[in-house]
């Protein structure tokens, strides 16, 4: 139990790294098939006006994020889930084919009204690189999550 | 053409009611096993301590949430799709068995900066019938939407 990270673990600043994927047409074209069926989504020739070609669904960026935030950080922790999250924002069309990063930022931290808690927020951005240049941010969002402190707020 | 959905069609204060659904074990666990491979999604024992027994993933229901959004209300309109959501609160734990439904606020609206397009901003809400009582709101976000007009902004 001792290595997994605790809420006292984390610090404003911190950036954690969470891997690489690269999109397949099929998981793009399986999800949106499930989840949202829109024509941006599903047909090449639609989707041409409206995003310069087929584009992955927002909701499943998120849902790869969300893959990519489990594996490499909350399995590996005392989370506890979150409540919620904010300001999602789906800033590029990301095609498949992309190889794209998921990194997660520590923004701060808060108690929680149980002392054996906390809140830690983080601003979880997904990123392409470029040839040339920064890579792009192509989605981001904040989320506040619960983890266990290793001792009770004010204890020792 | 002319019956779909067009920016001028909205108004803030309505409601559209966008159906219902019943979760079965089997889809929280597909979903979860592919993107949110946490104990409280996939192990019923495990998620005793943490939710009272197994819940749905939070975005599982923003999926399932987004499939109605599309089947009800984008697909009959002329949405050109979202640039984020905001304000997501998953407030209870859903269950299998559990029966919800969803809807959908017009709060407000506002032009875009080309004229023939323009801004609804929605609050979906997914709900869930109590025995007595008003229905529980288990889940919610707020979403920009982009429409088009019939004709632009500033013309006739």
């Amino acid at each position: 139990m001792t290595d997994l990270l605790h809420f006292e673990d984390f610090r404003a600043g911190q950036i954690f790294a969470l891997g690489t994927h690269t999109l397949t047409p099929e998981e793009m074209i399986d999800y949106a098939r499930d989840f949202d069926p829109q024509p941006q989504h599903l047909d090449p020739e639609a989707a041409k006006d409206l995003l310069g070609g087929l584009a992955a669904s927002g909701w499943y960026l998120c849902a790869l994020a969300m893959r990519m935030m489990v594996d490499g950080l909350f399995n590996r922790s005392t989370s506890l889930g979150a409540p919620g999250v904010d300001e999602v924002q789906w800033r590029r069309p990301v095609r498949a084919g992309d190889k794209v990063r998921l990194d997660g930022e520590v923004l701060d931290k808060r108690g929680s009204s149980r002392p054996e808690r906390g809140f830690v927020r983080f601003r979880f951005s997904m990123w392409r690189p470029k040839e040339t240049g920064e890579d792009e941010r192509v989605m981001m969002f904040t989320c506040s999550v619960m983890f266990r402190r290793r001792a009770p707020a004010g204890s020792a």
